[in-house]
């Protein structure tokens, strides 16, 4: 297969540092693919807020990554002097975490450039903006660092000639590089196994055949793109034998909020005895959170069920219901494949454990 | 709320005989609604086999009834005189079983009409045409008390503040009227319950978001529209009660075909303990096939999962599964309602039973 890495059309979120005056935060307009391949330069947050409201970036890890960007970007249209730079960050901070509420590697990333900030007190605004520049693209980095461990951890669980779903999109087109749960699919790829991947196609917003079957697709990887409500009589034929999604928000407990219709497959999943995992990485959980019960749960505007890429398909008038969101209880999830490695089974002692949480590490088969 | 009984546009087949020069077929184009309300009319069996085909006119029991004066119109079309006509009845037959394979009303339809044929023998072809436009009528008028007779037998599985979740259309458009499984909404509304209606959208063709919404939203049902991805959640929420749909065939052990993602909903109804139940005439069974596994499924074309409503949503050349239907075991299926009262458990012993066809009618609770 291609290497990911080379393929910079599926960076989602990149930093241009020649865009003049400051450099810019360049986004591949995800609403408008597979048509179009379109970027979006940003240069003031209120593009950044809207991108991450209207889901130009969507996924959780690279919703974070362009947050942390975003940071850059609203100090740098505020104009702070050396005075004011510091106190502009909060509200910068707060303005962006107000663009969605479930996926939480936005707070976590907006977080820690609020700590980079107040380490940076004394120093000027040049020094501190390059600080924070520099803090935005470790956060990339790192990113990109653990969607690779994360396709090391659990590339095992593809096997060859293996039938794998997926929903949404979990891939390079939702972090940094590689993906989450298509960071396995990929990995599998590059150990030469041979398998197929069934992408549903994720309504409302259809990020399964909109963009992971054209992820997929640019690297060669075997696909067959499904009707949401088709993934139980695949996995009846025996054609599914594992099911791999990516997160928005992993509870304490392992419960796990993901795109709306996670949960069906979970159930499904658990009906047919088939391992469910999900992949995310560390930043995805929130210790804090201790249930699913606590997430909060977007929902989002009616006219994306009653249309479909801007066609009416039902009555204008009718009632909806349109949560971006629901969450599976930790015990329909097999594992959660991590870049520290695969937490299994799905319980706060375990999941303390590989994300190093614990005072006395205990080892995890 | 409005009786159906007049509500025409509602009326998906009906025999319009002051069409020259010999009546003709009038269908509502269902591959329109919502946005637009236009007949066809047909004159020959081409237009007629296209329409099935092409699902301007769908549903197991309104094909049946199609097909049945397609037999009429395709005998018209070859002008026969009164050597000749007999020999015509069985090709025409032919010729319109061939429009879809899943659903079985059509050959039953079919199959009636040429029996009765059979008897018209030695007729002429005038006393012999309005005989069998008779039968056409009579399978029609039948169809409807058929319905009617599903909805007093079931109406008292949607109790007062209920959620009922459906999934396809099997309501009036499906029928000659008040259809199947919304049929017993439709009674239950008369009888002055009031409930919610959980309308799955039904990928890839959107009967549920198009035709379903629309037809309840006529009758000032109370209605939610979901995405098929969303009914677990709602089950898990306890907003949904009881599953009920249609059918469009229903082997002798009760193994029944319906629209893609019946499965799928009577499996999470089965891990949300919510009772699942299917509504169907006698002649949706199929007593000659003895299990699920022996019904022939229709394949549709991969643009349907490609394209929503011929807007591309997916990569044209992405691999795709499309079965119109699956087959929901019948250890899955709590009842099945019919109009001579509902089968439960689902097994062949009380389908014989409630059906009469065994020799001792065993009365079932």
């Amino acid at each position: 297969m291609t290497a990911l890495k080379t393929d910079s059309t599926l960076r989602p979120v990149r930093w241009d540092a020649d865009i003049r005056p400051h450099g810019a935060l360049v986004l591949l307009d995800q609403t408008r693919l597979p048509d179009e391949l379109v970027s979006i330069t940003c240069q003031c947050s209120k593009s950044i807020w809207n991108a991450i409201r209207t889901l130009q970036v969507r996924g959780a890890p690279a919703i974070g990554v362009a947050a942390a960007y975003g940071v850059v970007v609203g100090l740098d249209e505020s104009r702070p002097d050396d005075q004011s730079w510091q106190t502009n960050v909060g509200p910068v901070c707060d303005y962006l975490a107000g663009s969605r509420p479930t996926a939480v590697n936005l707070f976590w990333a907006l977080n820690r450039m609020r700590r980079r900030a107040e380490q940076l007190g004394h120093r000027t605004w040049t020094d501190a903006r390059t600080a924070l520049l520099a803090e935005a693209h470790a956060i990339r980095d790192e990113d990109a660092a653990m969607c690779r461990a994360i396709g090391r951890a659990g590339q095992h669980l593809i096997a060859d000639g293996a039938g794998v779903l997926t929903h949404c999109n979990a891939g390079a087109l939702a972090t940094s590089e590689y993906g989450t749960a298509l960071a396995l699919v990929y990995t599998a790829a590059e150990k030469g196994r041979e398998f197929t991947v069934f992408v549903d196609e994720t309504r409302p917003l259809l990020q399964g055949s909109r963009l992971t079957a054209w992820e997929l697709e640019r690297h060669k990887i075997n696909t067959t793109l499904i009707c949401d409500n088709m993934a139980a009589v695949m996995m009846a034929q025996k054609r599914i034998g594992v099911v791999i999604t990516g997160a928005d928000r992993i509870a304490a407990n392992g419960d796990t909020a993901n795109k709306i219709g996670t949960y069906s497959l979970a159930v499904l999943a658990a009906a047919h005895e088939i391992p469910f995992y999900i992949a995310a990485p560390s930043s995805t959980f929130d210790m804090q959170t201790l249930d699913g019960s606590l997430i909060p749960i977007e929902q989002r505007p009616p006219e994306e069920v009653r249309t479909i890429m801007g066609k009416a398909t039902a009555p204008p008038s009718v009632q909806v219901y349109n949560a971006a969101f629901d969450v599976t209880p930790a015990r329909l999830i097999t594992g959660i494949v991590t870049e520290h490695g695969i937490i299994h089974p799905v319980n706060v002692r375990n999941i303390r454990s590989v994300l190093g949480l614990n005072e006395r590490i205990t080892p995890i088969a």
